[in-house]
């Protein structure tokens, strides 16, 4: 089952300045190779289901092991059977519908 | 790694009414056996993270059977290491701040 | 217009405990009167728009003042034109189809 | 208040393609001079609290005017005391980190 996703993760009690764990998780999410965007307010990601729920455990690992005591995060999940769907494909469309 | 989270699933494609797809994602939750409760806005579910991660992904197998072509899903998660903690140790600690 | 709301307020910078500052919001809440239940991941409320904003604003500026760096919120918001729902209909609605 | 923000928004009840609406909500961002940044799974927005929540009210109006019967929105709205920091600067530092 292929999936769009988009992940915020915030880490709690490590302070005000989170942006060095938000670095550590996208360097999680290049390592499984999946297909990624950054934004200002989290990260998009593509791929087989398994694999990016795997990247999402993975990045709650890395920020307790860096001395997060909690981790915080807000997923979104999108599946779809009707057809194919990339993210690149989802911009491009609303971008189109802007340009008429 | 025990984990807290927050699930709504929300059909697309489906008309209006979703609730007939809210309530088969309920019966997976509990033919999993995890601690849930339900709420206005979705489902508070806590238990290991790769029981909790497991039902969500067989809820949109679930709707995507059902005749959804579209399943998008919102979900928090939410992990701690400095102590244990339950769905009902957050609510009662919020509430007994509340009465003092 | 009416709004069934899921509020999540998060300050970052205040150390791991974040109950006082969660219990600070719910009495922002309910000083506006507004309809709403307390969960394990955050708060249902319901209510007119505006007024549902304006209790999310004033949850930021109470956190700041009581001294949080950085507020983070996770809203959901659900409104409808086809007919009249409240918090409990929604609920009920899914229990009913449960006990089928 | 200066808001960063992370809006969503899905019509229910008007089928599987959503991106006309979509679209129709970008022009409201855009009619509102607000900085923004359309992603995969959502819209960036950055400026003053009140011109930011205004826009999601006015995102939901103009939808329903559409003939969508339900809308909604996931909304994530970031505030800070300590400093100032806009959308590009959260981005610019992670992907400074993300080269050392």
């Amino acid at each position: 089952m292929h999936v769009i996703a988009d992940l915020n993760v915030i880490p709690l009690g490590v302070g005000v300045s989170v942006s060095s764990y938000v670095a550590a998780c996208e360097r999680v999410i290049r390592e499984a190779g999946l297909e990624h965007q950054l934004h200002a307010y989290g990260t998009n990601i593509e791929g087989e289901w398994d694999a990016v729920t795997a990247v999402v455990k993975r990045c709650h690992e890395v920020l307790h092991e860096m001395g997060a005591p909690r981790v915080n995060t807000s997923l979104k999940l999108g599946t779809r059977t009707d057809r194919e769907q990339t993210m690149a494909d989802r911009i491009s469309k609303v971008e189109g519908l802007l340009r008429e």
